[in-house]
């Protein structure tokens, strides 16, 4: 579906392609509105003739007509693209992931030359880009996947990139993209991820995070609303105080905007109105995935996508609205109390939501030889996209300090966090869980808190119980070796080959 | 790595092969544990010859020498193979999933005619057996992927079975496999489960139900311990006292068996000189990933497999054992009436598990096209596998009852249960909270509970903000359509495409 057919564009146009002075020093392909956007951000700066390019023609003329500030130079077709680029040439294709852009990528390996730069700018899977990167590289030609993080807005005024690709790619780009990127603090939201597929990797944890920072937001509302019957606008205050705190977010300041709003229609808060139904994109599915295949436990992000779609079965909940839960009725006595224990609750699960993210950045980094600043990740991350937030400056802090840490949460900071929020966190999941309120996301990170930090697990009963039924073998805690127990014979130990 | 190399079987053999009369009805390729045991077992039953060929001769000379009693036709070729095999011949391959697989159906597809029949017995991934069925049926021979659950042995007193592959395939295999099945109140535990995959896939969800049913019993014993103070030995007699009633299983009983056992040397319970480290063989995680692809939440299955992680991490856990915990010490005050609790949250936790692998069967049949009999599925788990236990009768009742059940978890028997036990279950999994003992399993159930049953989500504010920062629109309660509110405009509502 939707391979590129170029043939409409050539022709007697080749004539005019020879003629195009090669002035620009960036092209966009694609011009829907991330690509528009795009292509508007890049003319706007200092330095930057932006050359553009789109399959069907109208787009590229409307641009240019509704755009004349923006100085676009036109192509209308890959060759007169191609010409209007100064060398190394450089472009970015916005078009929709897969097959439209591999069919991008073919005609631009046409007409651009060793040493020009092909930059993915859409949500490609991180294996396709690996993939890709590789065939092109054999042209001479870069191959760069750049994650692009904060939609339409972020597109036009700022976004968050993270460019994979070769280094010599970077000298090039790196520029451009700091011309167009969010500003954090006076730095540039955009790095060089890392190798090939590097900067598609982390756009896709990023998101993942991103499912479990909101469910976690949803969670609290929901526990806020049931437990002390404020409505969404007084909700919305709260939350416009908590983005004064530690939580100060974008995704805490929407929060409260969109709790604020009410429908214009039925006079009722937006967020009653609207089916609680909750759509998804795949990435998060796609971070879960990756960390299993890592052995990476991101539960925080796997209970996020689960509840999207747990609750997009509509026909499952109709059948379970039957089952019961308590009997008590749920209702705080002291709700600013209740409200400062789910604010610590929230804080803490965040803290293991992107610890988690982390870790399957650092795991993925050793899978696939990238080197990643993961410091440097966090501080791209607080502007420009949809997780931005205060926090990231504190996780750039711990990666400062100590760039190989392996569990982010135990940095100074967020153990202190953590120290401090614990005993709030549990009195929430409690309440949740005695006042039958699904909190998969704050039960799950507390869950995973306390098996982190657990002396002892029970996972030895489990190599036990394999061991039994498929003499998996098990290993001792007072010596070297791995063991069997013959438990269909006469239950001696015997050492025996790790073979699982 | 290991693609076969058949040079030296070939030659003045070929004669020795056209002389060999075709009298074996069923073969087995690949004579490690696992095959040898398959074949020993078929030899035993009423009606099979059986011819066998593996890739070192010295395999198949020693299982001949030492089970006179199977009168084994060995074979040295797989021409001798094929000779030896009377007409449609089947052959079960029992070798390393991936490559060596691929290297043997290579092989019998050169030395198999059309109508023929290919089993792969491995744990294959199933859309490695997709590719396969469809590459193998352009030869006219049927290839049967069959998931054989059970271990060493299942495969030797009858496992569990679940073959793919074409209705043609069944007519032949079907009374060879239900020879060797394991039997359960006097039906053969094997059933044609569909067309291509369709048997690795629910071998695969068996696997992953496996994982969850583990780490919900190890929960179990972690908090009977911690709460309890109880030994390793007496927590044996509290599961061997639950393998009496609803709970009556082999992992139940099992556990029992691996709690008593002590270890020889220091004369401590084995389970406490046991590494608390649980390894994995990728089928969990396989499992997970696909029910994020078909968008079913098996948060269960999830939780287990990203516990084994968790605890496979020890420098993780090193730096994480700082992590304070709840201050007061955990000590129930009625340990009987706290075990009685714990059984009905496992019992609860347990039949959320089967019924989100259930619901992930129903969802790999859709997007599929398999025709899967969920009853029939649950039937033949009741011997043979490790899964198997009482409580499978309950299931396929349910699947009996009405065969589309879209929440196996709804079912009479179910919901009955999950209604007796949810007072039980939420004050274990807030007792597992307050003492800080991790149960992500427990609370990830009891959360996905709550959230299938409850009448409105918080998944309608998640909708909110994906509007918000991206423009995904939402669907309203009151009325068709689909919605935008400009957000950045002047916030009234418009009417947008789906396009999201």
């Amino acid at each position: 579906m939707g391979a590129y057919d170029r043939s409409s564009y050539q022709g007697d146009r080749v004539t005019d392609a020879e003629s195009t002075p090669a002035r620009a020093n960036i092209g966009v392909v694609g011009l829907a509105v991330m690509g528009s956007n795009l292509a508007r951000n890049l003319a706007s700066r200092e330095g930057n003739t932006v050359a553009i390019f789109n399959r069907s023609r109208a787009k590229t003329d409307d641009l240019v007509a509704e755009h004349p500030e923006a100085e676009f130079i036109p192509a209308f077709s890959y060759e007169e693209f191609a010409a209007s680029l100064s060398k190394p040439r450089t472009a970015i294709i916005m078009v929709k992931a897969g097959r439209p852009t591999d069919a991008v990528i073919d005609a631009l390996v046409e007409v651009f030359e060793p040493g020009d730069i092909i930059v993915d700018g859409g949500n490609a899977y991180f294996p396709d880009t690996i993939r890709r990167e590789k065939a092109v590289r054999e042209t001479g030609i870069n191959f760069v996947g750049a994650g692009i993080s904060g939609g339409e807005e972020g597109a036009l005024h700022g976004p968050s990139i993270m460019p994979g690709g070769s280094d010599e790619s970077w000298v090039t780009l790196g520029p451009i993209l700091k011309s167009i990127a969010a500003v954090a603090e006076g730095e540039p939201c955009v790095t060089h991820i890392g190798h090939d597929g590097a900067g598609h990797f982390v756009k896709m944890v990023h998101n993942g995070i991103e499912y479990a920072d909101m469910q976690l937001i949803a969670e609290a509302y929901d526990l806020i609303r049931r437990g002390t019957g404020k409505s969404p606008a007084e909700i919305a205050d709260v939350f416009a105080d908590w983005n004064t705190g530690e939580l100060d977010s974008y995704l805490i300041e929407i929060t409260a905007e969109v709790l604020r709003q009410n429908d214009a229609e039925t006079g009722q808060p937006l967020v009653d109105v609207i089916l609680d139904q909750a759509g998804a994109k795949g990435t998060g599915a796609w971070t879960v995935q990756t960390a299993l295949a890592l052995g990476v436990p991101v539960s925080g992000i796997a209970e996020a996508t689960f509840a999207r779609s747990l609750s997009s079965h509509p026909e499952q909940r109709a059948l379970a609205s039957a089952l019961p839960g308590p009997e008590e009725e749920f209702h705080v006595a002291d709700a600013d109390a209740f409200i400062e224990d789910v604010r610590q609750a929230l804080f803490a699960s965040k803290i293991i939501a992107y610890s988690q993210g982390f870790d399957e950045i650092r795991a993925g980094a050793a899978e696939y030889g990238w080197s990643i600043d993961l410091g440097a990740v966090s501080k791209i991350w607080r502007a420009g996209c949809i997780i931005r937030a205060q926090f990231l400056n504190r996780i750039a802090d711990a990666y400062d300090e100590q760039p190989d840490l392996a569990v982010l949460a135990t940095a100074p900071y967020f153990a202190e966090a953590l120290t401090r929020g614990q005993a709030a966190w549990r009195r929430v999941v409690v309440a949740a869980t005695q006042a039958g309120i699904p909190s998969p996301a704050f039960s799950s990170s507390l869950a995973y808190y306390d098996g982190l930090r657990a002396e002892r697990l029970p996972a030895a009963l489990i190599q036990g119980q394999r061991d039994f039924f498929g003499a998996h073998t098990y290993k001792r805690i007072d010596k070297e070796g791995t063991f069997h127990t013959l438990w269909s014979g006469d239950r001696s130990e015997i050492e025996a080959e790790d073979t699982h």
